[in-house]
Order: C-alpha cells, then sequence, then structure tokens
C-alpha cells in the first residue's frame, strides 16, 4: 500500500506539530517519486511501496525536528515559503535514516523493527511464499540493499528539490555532507569495534559519538543553523550542545536495549547484548567487574556479549550483573551530567523564542523516554 | 594506499583524453574527502581508501564519457572554468557506478572484479587474518554495504560541488534523478527476475533498458545535453541513440560473460549463468531450443542456469547449444540492427562538433569490445 499525499491542511503551525507536517512532506514526497516508479516498472514499483510504508510507518522524526529548531533559533521564519522549503528539506533527514536503518537490520541480521518484521526478512518472506528459485535470505539481502540505496539517493533528491533560495542551499551543504559521512564511519566504527571486540570506553565513546551524537543530534541542529545563515559562534554553541546531548542519548539508547520494554521500544530486549555491540553500558559494567576483582562476572558479561543464542534468563543475569556492579548508575549519572553540559552550552548562546525552550524540553525527553 | 592528487597537468586537451581527466578529478575528490576522514576517524579512513582504490583501479568511465560528449554535442564549451565544472560534475557518475558495482558484487556473491578480489571478500579476508570475533563473511557484508553507501552519496556531493553555474546544474536535475532510481530499479527487476525465472525475452530486455542502456548511456548524454540547455529535440535524439547502443552494449556484455576471455575480461566466464542471470542471450537460446523442437537442449540449458557448482566443462557445453539453437548468430544480428538505429538517431540530430562523429566511434568500439 501506498500512501497517498495529505490533502487536508494540517491546523497546527509547524512550530506546534514538527513531526506531523515532515510526515506530510514525506507522504507527499514518496507519493509523487512511486507513481512514477509505478508507471516505469511496476514490478519495482511494488518493492518502493514496501520502503514507502518503512519511512511513514515510525519514527520520532528527531533529526528533522533538531534541525528545524536549529532554523528556528538562529532566525528562520516559523511559517511562509522559505519555512515550508526548510521543511521539505530537513525532512529528506528521515530518507537518510531509513537507509541507515533498513541496511543495518540486514547487517545486524534483526528481524524485527518498529514491532513488523525488518524489510529483508520480509522480502524473504515473500520470496519463500511464491516458491521462487533460489535462497529467500539471498533475495531479502538484495532488495533491502537496493531500497536501502534508493532511500540515500531519494534523500538527496528531496533535499535539493525542496525549493531552498540558492544561497540558503550552499550554506548547509557542509553539515549535509559531513552528516552522511559521519552516519555511515560510525556504522563501520560499531561494525568494527564488534569484530575487534574492542571492550575500551573510548571505542563505544568515538561510536557514540559518530553514529548517534554528530548524525543524530549536532550535524542537524548545525544543518539548519546553516539554513538560516547563523553566525559561527551560535553553530559552535548548538554543536557543542548536540554533542553531549547526542551521546547523552545513546546512553538511553543502551539502557532501553538491555532494559526496555519490547512491546514500548518495538525491538527485543537484549539484542544488543547477543548482537555483541559493545555499548558504553556493556564497557562501564566490565571495567567496574574487573576493578572490584570479580573476574567470573566479567567473564559471564564477556560470553554473553555476541553469543546470538542468548536465551531470556541470559539476558536475565547480565541485567542483574551490570546493576550490581554499579554500571546502571554510572550510566545514569553520566547521562545526567551531559544533560547538564550540553544545558549550560545551550543557555550560552542567544536563540530566538521558542527553540531555546523547546530543545531544551527535547533534550530532557530525549534523555528521559522509556522507546 | 590512497592515490595523492595529481599535480602535474593533463597534457591533452578534455576532449582527446576523457578518461584520464575523469581519473584526474576522482582522484582528487577522493584524496580530499579521504584526508578528511582520515583525521576524523582513522579506522574508517583505511576503509575508504580501500574504495578510493576501487574507483581508481580500473573501469571503463563510460558514463561520464558519454555525458561529456551529449555537452559537447550540445554546444558546451571543451575549455574553461565551465568545462572544467562539467568534468568534475559528470566524472561524480563513477561514483554511482562504484555503489552499484560493489552492491552487486555482494547481491551476486561475486569474488572476483577487475582481476582483484572484490570489496566483501577482501573486508573478509582482512577480517580472517587478523581472527576477529564473528564470521568473517558477515563484517565483508557490512562493509560493502557502507562503503557502497558512502560512494553514493559522495556521487551527489561530487555532483553538487562540482562548481556548476546554478541555472545549468538544475537544469541537470532530473536526469540525475531519474538515472539514480532506473539504476536501482534495473537491478532490483535482475534479480527479482532470477528469482521467479522469467525466462521471456520482454524480461531480460526490461532489465537491458533500465540497467545498461538507460544507466549507462542514455541519461548519461541526457544530462549532458541537459547541462548545455539543449533543446527537446536535440535530448529525444541523443536519448534515442542511446538507448539502443544501450541494449546493443548489454547484448555484447552478454557474449561476453558467456565467451569472454577471462584474462581480458577479469571476470570468469559462465559467472552469469551459474548467477542465473535471464540475459536476452540466454532467453533467445531457450525460445530458440523450444521451438526446434528441442526439449532435451531447452532443460539442460535451464539445468545449468543459476546451478553454482557449474565447472567449466558444464559452461562449456552451454556455450556449445547456444551456438547450435542460433542464440548468438540472433544476439549478433540484433546488435548490429540496434547499432544500426542507433546510428540513424545520432544522424538526426545535429551536434556540434566532433561530439556526432566520437559518439558513431563509441557506439562501435561499445558493442565491438572484448572486454
Amino acid at each position: 500500500m501506498i500512501h497517498e499525499p495529505i490533502d487536508r491542511p494540517i491546523d497546527e503551525p509547524i512550530d506546534a506539530a514538527v513531526a506531523a507536517h515532515v510526515e506530510r512532506a514525506l507522504a507527499d514526497y514518496l507519493a509523487v517519486r512511486h507513481a512514477g516508479m509505478a508507471d516505469q516498472a511496476p514490478s519495482f514499483g511494488s518493492a518502493v511501496a514496501s520502503l514507502a510504508d518503512f519511512v511513514l510507518g515510525g519514527g520520532k522524526r528527531l533529526r528533522p525536528t533538531f534541525a528545524w529548531w536549529g532554523w528556528r533559533g538562529a532566525g528562520g521564519a516559523g511559517t511562509g515559503v522559505e519555512a515550508e522549503a526548510v521543511l521539505r528539506a530537513v525532512s529528506a533527514l528521515e530518507l537518510i535514516q531509513a537507509c541507515a536503518l533498513v541496511h543495518d537490520d540486514l547487517m545486524d541480521a534483526s528481524a524485527v523493527r518498529r514491532g513488523k518484521p525488518t524489510v529483508h526478512v520480509e522480502f524473504a518472506a515473500r520470496h519463500r511464499e511464491r516458491g521462487w528459485a533460489g535462497a529467500p535470505e539471498r533475495f531479502g539481502a538484495a532488495a533491502a540493499i537496493l531500497l536501502g540505496d534508493l532511500a540515500l539517493a531519494w534523500a538527496d533528491d528531496m533535499f535539493t528539490g525542496a525549493g531552498l533560495p540558492a544561497h540558503r542551499q550552499v550554506a548547509a551543504l557542509p553539515p549535509w555532507q559531513a552528516m552522511r559521512a559521519e552516519m555511515l564511519a560510525g556504522q563501520y566504527l560499531d561494525v568494527l569495534t564488534q569484530a575487534t571486540g574492542d571492550e575500551s570506553g573510548e571505542a563505544a565513546l568515538s561510536v557514540a559519538r559518530m553514529k548517534t551524537a554528530a548524525y543524530t543530534v549536532e550535524r542537524p541542529l548545525h544543518l539548519g543553523a546553516a539554513l538560516a545563515g547563523a553566525p559561527e559562534h551560535v553553530v559552535a554553541g548548538l554543536r557543542a550542545f548536540g554533542t553531549d546531548i547526542g551521546v547523552a542519548f545513546q546512553l538511553r539508547d543502551d539502557l532501553l536495549g538491555m532494559f526496555g520494554d519490547t512491546e514500548v521500544t518495538g525491538k527485543p530486549a537484549g539484542d544488543d547484548l547477543r548482537e555483541g555491540k559493545r555499548t558504553l553500558l556493556m564497557s562501564a559494567g566490565l571495567r567496574r567487574a574487573v576493578a572490584a576483582g570479580r573476574d567470573a562476572d566479567a567473564e559471564a558479561m564477556r560470553a554473553a556479549l555476541g553469543d546470538d543464542a542468548l536465551d531470556a534468563d541470559g539476558v536475565e543475569r547480565v541485567r542483574g550483573l551490570l546493576l550490581d556492579v554499579g554500571a546502571v548508575t554510572e550510566v545514569e549519572t553520566r547521562m545526567a551530567e551531559l544533560t547538564e553540559t550540553a544545558l549550560t552550552a545551550l543557555e550560552a548562546v542567544e536563540l530566538a523564542d521558542p527553540a531555546g525552550r523547546v530543545l531544551r524540553e527535547l533534550a530532557v525527553t530525549a534523555t528521559r523516554r522509556t522507546s
């Protein structure tokens, strides 16, 4: 099923409903591109419809939201033709994110995302149901690779075609370009750290900095501010805020991945552990177990990390250890400190109303969320 | 190893050495992006160096060459600041192609490309040599996915950052955007046709139209002509030429994939067959065998198609059958006809010198090549 363009206007202004406006912009864009493809190559059109469902089927729209408030904080208009163009441009961040998620799920062999089968699993199932030739998994992988690529290409198309004045688009290119490269660098470091088994806090921190802080918060804010032509010190202040909040955000993610409610997160708890992700949480747990002379507990954690057959009891045991050695408290404390330094950085920047207040709220909710 | 920017100027003008100028533009661009990455994330920098080696390590630079001659034929300058910007913009096509090849090799599980290990194989070997944790194949796949994504993102960055005047860049967006989507549609149709086992000539032709004709010849010509602000009838003429030459090009590829010299093509002969690719050549072979009442021969061909354990004798047997039922002659004839109609379309368009002559030569060599 492909979503129709949303005809009825959204009653609230963008400021009051950023996510709803982003979703409308995405639905409109995808409907047009899908129609073009469905004409040219109907069987690819049906694959594109799955991608559109994925993009429109959920997500917190965090990246466009941060970008929007970067724009507003640096003095960009909240309504009018330029504001609409900026809204479309920052909505394109969700297409980069679609690529990142579809490819990440394939690389991690994750079966579930947002409570639904992941794209490679969905296409493998389609292959199996129809009794096609070859291995279903291979077909699923190919579909996920190609649809992720398409999302990445369309992100650029949507950004370039947003209708921005030329000078704004040029000003936005440095953060736009840096962000995509940093996202991919972060993903690679994540995979590499799992492979090398580097359990240091530094390794986990550099993944968190690239993959989450830069890509999710810092660069979106930078992008919005650059679109508004913000002076260097405003950009620097927003980026400092974004880096710390981004790392705090990742710490919350680590905790949710381990202790979160599957019903709420849409992902099975313990998956990070089974996949062998070297999170800051696990790194703190291992360090503290070793420092306390609890070598057997450290070994038990190491053995669980990357054990894809680990059952619920095994996950529960690691949870207990992480609590017991104080890793959870350490991460909670670190998250509070980062939120604090982030808010201090934010206060030092003069932002147009109501961006300062909204960013403060986003910072607090993003680190306290349950999904 | 990362290639240094090429300092010495190329003696010949662009017209006389398009591929060399494209390679210099790519080397310069990749050196700058690699340096930025190597600073920020050294271990990703070393992966990026592998991508740069891949991009700079070979290829016929066909897509930028067609785009360049589209530009020149539509009256674009051969030297000067704008010509240099156009050269950089069309060189970005090689980065799209790098994404297509790296991802395609992964999807097809191909081990060799241009006589060297494919990217996923290279990274799996790196993982194995260092004794890292997890499955080497999974690490190799992740690296190939992420480096392909990076090439696709950088293609857009290189195109957008080429220094084109704004009106030229805007004029070029429709073919630029269509081309990337068509490339991915073509890849998907290719994979889908292998899965469904559709052995019709129509299915093979629509893959060839999207994957090769549109993406390799028609859209690059369109892109170059659009950059030069060509009128509609010139664009239409170039595209008609490009579609026919592109399909002819794919037919030559089919023949080389089956009968080519591995030493020259850099790919093992028979790989298309083992992968189960539904080429126009195989489709003609099956159709002719059935029409001649040679059901056992048709069955033998079907059995070989997609048999990844097929040995050299098995490939040889299919070769013999394709010759024997007249499929090779049919494909050669079709190639000659397409070249003819393409050249007729080309002659009907008035192009600036020397583009008409060069395109005619490219058409002939592209369909007669041995690698």
